[in-house]
This record gives structure tokens, sequence and C-alpha cells, in this order.
């Protein structure tokens, strides 16, 4: 791919570097890695700047008497060539203290995971003391103790939505389900019987679609957080995108380290999750755990474990929880992209015939949950409740309401290139893989091409003779579709037998 | 302080980071963090430059169809704002999978070692993931084939130096004793005695002199490794200062990321040790651990756990290895400072009878051990071989030669200010605290000041009067000599009793 080049100067986040010649080290009792405070001399304006000293033995590169400041951090410092810098030595924050105790093996408390995360939020940290932080929470481990007060310390040191109603409900799904856009039919149903769910969702990275690029084909999903407390006030709910709420600051920066390592670690993981839903003050949280062979939690042992620990730290965050294990064997509803995704859930919405099965159930599924795990209706009467809302109409309203009010967008245009793909065999659909139909989608353009992605015609279970259509891919390319077809052969998304 | 300030850009061993557009991100499935490959488009001097991809969700900053390069990648790559890269997905280096490996628990091969090794020096990795590896060595910990495993890997992606000549010797002190300048006592007895010595050493850092500052006072130490050879085939050894030879670089970098961290990871500090003496070849390594309250070993049993590390990793690397553990409890010698300890071992190799004698007796026995464990002098002949190389002055001859192959340079002064600080009692010293002499020559300006720093009176064990003089400071200004005074009485250096 080719791109067009614009240099620039960014605002990493983390404490700038400077460097200075080793005799003034010397001179200054300063060490490489020690702290300094910089203060332009003769500006108007004092602007000063916390940095990190490196020490050069090239003595022609840093003269004694001057020193070395990046582009970035002289332009923030406002100062150029020749200009003084009055330099003070500067403690070190005391993350630093408390990210070797932890290396060293021991726990921390409440009060230090405040101290470490209101450094990582105020950029008091270099990227590589962060890094150390990670790799000890990875490699040490957190207890659960633990991963409550870095939770706690995530979300309170960001942005917070804040709301006098109770309950305040919320739902979470691990992931790896392609379709599985259940968040825009259990939002509607709740908020149209009454209770609060300011839903804050995430857009795509390695998927076909994330539940922000659903919503997005219907109305807007970047809001500031006045906007997303005049929507919930006015609707009762929205379906944001987390992105643009400064939601958790901290979590964003962790997330950062720990992708090139691909760190996985569970207690970091946990703390991501729940601080969001701490943030905005969730008081009932359901979380969605699918699992099956080619979902991201592969075993039933798997999900367990994930179950008890979101248990276990729901109570440790006064939060109640509940969690549900899915069926993840293959994706849910029949559209795969953010458009074709979206017309799943009106049709559930509007309560059509051939609406996807699967989805409905799932959504009324998770709404029956919520409304009797909330307290707001008895235990066994959940379903009834949210089925009648759904097939009354009073959902669809409901996200109307909604949708206007974050402001709605143009209508679902599926992409204009088509290409159906058949069956080259007779009998039952076994199994579908959700990692296939996750690359084939991406290829044929979603989530960048709204239109873009897979219809599946046939589900696990669906008898198919040879010949007859397995799924129709849309694309705004012939070139995508020929893709599509090329890796279709390779990657056999359906199993017939 | 205030200093000068002057942009720069620097090189920093690190894979650079390129910031793409989301949109982009998607279309070209690339993921924060992936490696990409880019090339300048449309320049004769086709450039290639590896980074790594950042994604901005930010649309303003980095639009679609753009990329943000670093004003320091973007001059590598020999491109400007609106020039066109090509860009091209790139693996990661297989270090990232072996550091993953090592954060998991697992123990790495010596193949393995030298892949991450390679990266490391090859710039592939970037410095969060370099980070990773230091953080996973020091948690996890190595095991001493591990250990050897890094070593050699250090060692070998380096320059090295080379001889045919047998043995090939070597020694090292841990530190912490300011004064401690056997060095330039042993290698030139040994080379006097026909020995090959390529001696490497280090500037001080916290201490008020290294080796290699001491030696400076005498001759040129900066040598590229031509000149070391050539000296070293000429002369039979040198004293140079490690950092200009280019041995174990891998070694720098790895130390630069323990620093923020002060990582103290037994590991890696003996692989740092011992990449240093394999790179220059040696065959016999001398190691002087000295310890006592106020040095950096601080009891015996450290000592003792110390040396038994050392003798099991020379075993695996084939190096023999010969451990000393000696008096840390008091400076040795009298001088401390680079001209007042480069006095002090003139003195000794001049066979002045007003050397010092401690600093006299502890190079003969350093000599006399490694003559005997070479196997140059039966067991019990080397102290009185190398006394006779000493008194003879041969060593002194030696040591001339060495100088002058070097680059002789001017002569020793001392500095011009005075303050002789007086003991405050009568009786015996029964202690004299390292690390407050350290300080004390540090203030007086040592090692910036070549001819600052302390002469000291008396030594533990001798009898003194009050009002007698303990030590003498030296600076370059009355100033630096108040702060000595003002020191002192805080510091209080002698215990007298």
């Amino acid at each position: 791919m080719k791109l067009s080049v614009r240099t620039i100067m960014i605002e990493t986040g983390f404490t700038p570097v400077v460097t200075i010649n080793h005799r003034d080290a010397i001179r200054y009792d300063l060490h490489p890695r020690d702290r300094v405070l910089l203060e332009a001399v003769g500006k108007r304006q004092k602007r000063r700047v916390i940095a990190v000293v490196d020490v050069s033995n090239a003595d022609r590169s840093v003269k004694e008497g001057t020193i070395g400041i990046l582009v970035e951090a002289a332009s923030e410092l406002g100062v150029t060539d020749g200009d003084t810098v009055d330099v003070h030595p500067e403690q070190k924050p005391d993350a630093v203290r408390l990210i070797r105790k932890k290396m060293a093996g021991e726990t921390l408390t409440d009060k230090e995971y405040d101290r470490i995360v209101k450094d990582i939020v105020a950029g008091a940290l270099t990227e590589v003391e962060l890094t150390y932080f990670v790799a000890a929470a990875s490699i040490r481990g957190l207890d659960m103790e633990e991963v409550a007060a870095l939770t706690k310390a995530v979300a309170q040191n960001g942005s917070r939505f804040s709301t006098d109603k109770r309950p305040v409900v919320d739902k979470h799904c691990v992931g790896g389900v392609p379709g599985n856009r259940t968040t825009m039919i259990v939002v509607p149903i709740l908020a149209a019987f009454g209770l609060t769910m300011p839903k804050t969702s995430s857009r795509a990275i390695t998927s076909p679609a994330g539940t922000a690029d659903t919503m997005e084909t219907l109305c807007k999903v970047s809001l500031s957080l006045p906007e997303m407390k005049r929507i919930v006030s006015s609707a009762g709910a929205c379906i944001a995108w987390g992105g643009s709420l400064g939601l958790a600051p901290a979590d964003d920066k962790i997330i950062r380290i720990e992708k090139p390592m691909s760190i996985d670690a569970p207690g970091l993981m946990l703390s991501s999750v729940m601080a969001k839903k701490y943030s905005v003050g969730s008081t009932h949280v359901l979380i969605d755990v699918p699992f099956g062979r080619t979902a991201k939690v592969t075993s039933r042992k798997e999900a367990e474990e994930l179950k008890q620990h979101f248990l276990t730290l729901g109570k440790l965050l006064g939060m109640r929880m509940t969690v549900l294990l899915t069926d993840g064997r293959q994706p849910i509803g029949n559209g795969i992209g953010p458009v074709l995704e979206a017309r799943d859930v009106l049709a559930v919405l509007k309560a059509e015939k051939d609406a996807p099965a699967d989805l409905r159930e799932k959504g009324l599924l998770l709404a029956a949950e919520m409304l009797e795990f909330s307290g707001s209706v008895k235990r066994g009467a959940g379903y009834e409740v949210a089925r009648d809302i759904l097939d009354s109409g009073s959902a669809w309203k409901k996200m109307q309401e909604i949708i206007a009010a974050q402001g709605s967008n143009g209508p679902l245009v599926l992409g204009s290139k088509r290409l159906v793909v058949r069956s080259t065999a007779s009998g039952t659909v076994r199994e579908i893989d959700n990692l296939a139909i996750s690359k084939l989608a991406r290829m044929a353009g979603a989530p960048i091409t709204k239109g873009a992605g897979l219809y599946l015609h046939k589900k696990a279970g669906d008898r198919v003779q040879k010949g007859e259509a397995l799924y129709t891919a849309y694309a705004d390319s012939a070139e995508k579709l020929r893709h599509v077809r090329i890796y279709d052969e390779k990657l056999r998304p359906f199993t017939v037998r």
C-alpha cells in the first residue's frame, strides 16, 4: 500500500528523554534515567517539562553545557536551538518504587494501585517503566483483591458517568462470535421496560464489526460525555462508542503496552472490562461468555473459570454480576458486517417473520436474565416480559428514540457486488467456523465498507443440497469478491456431511 | 544548572513507530504494533526502514491515505511531507516469540539467546519489547546454563579481540571500594612476566574514579579495536576504556533498560561482567570481591554466593576462574580521585618507600594468584615472583611502555585549593566509610576534575590525636571545599574511638 508522508511530532503520553554530556552528568551528579524538571529561561511563558536524563559520551553530538531535547519536547517547552533551559533534579514518581515492589512478588494495596494509575494517567512514567508494570502484573499475576483495586483505580482516575437512577444495568460479551449483536436488542428492550442503560461499545479490531460499527450505520456513536448524559436522561439508554468518552484512560495506555507481546494476563483483562462498567456506574452487569471450538473461549472448563473470576470480582467491586455461558459454535444471526448485522437487528426489533431466530432468542434470553437478576421482575417471568416488549413494538419504538437522540444516519446500503457461494455436497451443516467467517467478511471489506460482509443462508443443523447457496458475499468491488472466492476454497467455513 | 538547547534527532537503536489512520489499518489488515517495511517511492536511493504501526482514531491528525512518521525516522528514510512511501507487512522478529516464552517461565536454549541478542543488536526490537525481556529475565530468573548462553550470545554478537597467545589473563573487581586501583599494578606485573592481558575498564558512574578515569591522567584510554590490537601485540597488555571498542553492544542496551527500575538481576549482572571477558578472549579470569559493611557486597555470605556463581559460570563458558574475597571495610590506598589514585599507583610501581602498603600488598596478592592459577609459576611461588618484578623496576618499565603505546598525557596536577580535615577526638581509627568517602571526593570534583579528591592520612587501625589531620581534600574552587566541610560533619567518614 502507498501512503503520503506527514512528518509528525506526537504527544506520546510518556515522559520525554533529554540528553546531556557525561561531564555535565558527573558535574551535577545526575545519572542515566534520573528525572529532571526543565524550565525555559527568559521566556514570557514559564513552561515546565519533566524529562528523563540520558547521558551521552559522544562529546561531538552533545557538547558540555548543552542539552539535547527531542524536537517534540522542545516545542512543548517553547524553546529552540540556542535557548537556555534551567535544569533541576526531580524525584522519581512513587509508581516506580511500587512497580519494583510488584516485580519482587509483593501484593499491592488499593492505595498503591491508585498511585500507580495516577502516575500512568499523568504521563509521569516512561514507556519502559509502564512496561515493567505490565510485565510484573502478567508474570507475577494479580490476586482478585488486586484486580479489584486496579479496576477501581483505573475507573476513578478518568471521566465518569453517573445518575441517580437505580438499577444501572450493563452487559458485556467476551467476544469471538461474528454477528452476535445482542446489545442492540437487549438495550431497547430493557430501556423500554424502564431500566437505565448507559451502554458503551467498542469498534472492531480483528472482527468484521463491533457493536459501535453496526450502530453507526443507524446513527452517530462518537458522543461526548455531556451528550451521553443528555441522551440517557431523556431516552434512558444509549449505545455509544467507548473511545470518545475519556473513560478509564489508563486502560488504553496499558493495552498499548500489552499489544506487542500479545499479553493476555487474566487480571489485566478482567480489570480492563470491569473498569469501563465501573466508570459508567453500573450496578448490575451481565457477562455473555460464548464458548466453542472456533470462538475466543474454546471450552466449557475455560468458560466456567472465567465465570468464577467475574463473579468474585463483582463482589469485590460491589457490583451485582451474572454470567451466562452461551453457544459459541457458530455465528449468531445471518448477517456478518455492519449493515448486514444492522438489518438482522432491525428485523428482530420489528418482529419480522423472517428475522433470524437465533439472534432473537439470544437477545430475549439475555434481556430476560437481566430483568430477573436486577430484581425488576420475579424469577421465571423475565422471558415473557421481554418477549411482550419486543413483539408489542415497544423495543423498536425505544430504539428509534435512541437513534434519533444520538443523531440518525443515512439508509442502510448493501455492497453493490455480490457473490453467491454454493455447497459442493448434500447433507447437513455440521459446523460453521467463526474464524473463517470473520476472515472472509473482512476480505469482502467489513467493517470499513459498512455494506460489505456475508449473509449466511444456512446455519448448523440445516439440510443443504449440492448446489444450494450457503452464503452471499457483498462488496464494493469484484476484486474483493475474487479474494473471497479463493479464500473460501482454502478456509471452507461450512462443514457439510 | 543552565544548559543551552540543541534540538536533536536521535538514533535510538530501537524500531521506530509510524502512525496510520484506523480506516487504513482495517483496509490493509494491519493491527496496532504490527511491523511494516517502509520504502520511499520515486527516490533515487531506495532506503528502507522497518517500523512498528500505531493506529490513530484521530482522523484530523492522521488522515486516511497518510502515514505519520516521526521526524527522526523520516530523515532516515530520506522522505518529507507529501512524499509517498510504500508500506509492506513485515514479520515480527523471532525474539518476540522467545521473550514471550521466557515470560511464561520456560528455559531458553543457546540458540534462542543468540537469536534474541542478534535482534537486540540489529535494533529489531522496540524499547517496550526489550523491557519485557529484561523483566522476564529478572522476575523468572536465569539458571546458570542460561546465563552462560546469554553471555556467549552477547559477546559473539559484537566486536571481539583475539590473539594466538596463551594464556590470556584478565581481572575484574565487583566494586564499591574507593581507591582500589589494583588493575594498574597487576597489569604491568603480569605483562612484565610475559602474560598477555588485553584489559578493558570502565569509567566512574557513581564513584569518584574508575580505572579508565585514573589511567586517563597518564595516557589516552579511548582506543579503537585496531589500536588495542597493535598495543597488546607490542606491549603484551593495555588498560583501555571499554566504551569505545564496540564489545558486547547488546549489554549496553540491556543496561539502559535496567537503569530506570534499578534492576539488579544476578543473572544479567554476571553475564554483563563475563561477556566483556569473553569478548576479549580471556582464558584465565580473576574476580576480586571486596566485602564489608559499606562496600557493594556487604557480607561474607553474599560474597561466597557470588563466588560460587562466578565459578559455575566460568566452567560453563570454558574459562578458568578464580575468585578472591578481599577486605572491603575501608578504602584502599591513600588517594581518592583520578590524579591522587594515579600518584599512589606510580609510587607502588616505582617501589617508593612511602607508597601505600595496602595497595601494594593487594596488587601483589592478586598478581601472585594470577601467576599461580594460570600455571605460570608453581603454587606458593607467585608472591615472590610478583614482588621481584615490582621491586626490580620491571613492572614500572612495562607500565611506561604501555603508557607510551597508548599515547602519554600531560603531568599530574592536583587541585590548587586544599582543605585539611582534622580529628575531633583522640583514639584509634576503627572504620572508614566507603560510601561517605566516595560522596565527599565527588563533592570535591572527582572524577570530572581529575586533580580533585581526597588524600587519606590515616587508615583503620592507626592511632590519631585530637587535631591531627585525617584527610586533605583537593579541589579547583573554595566553594566545593566548603561543601566538603559541611558534608564531612554530616557524614563523619572516620570513626575514631
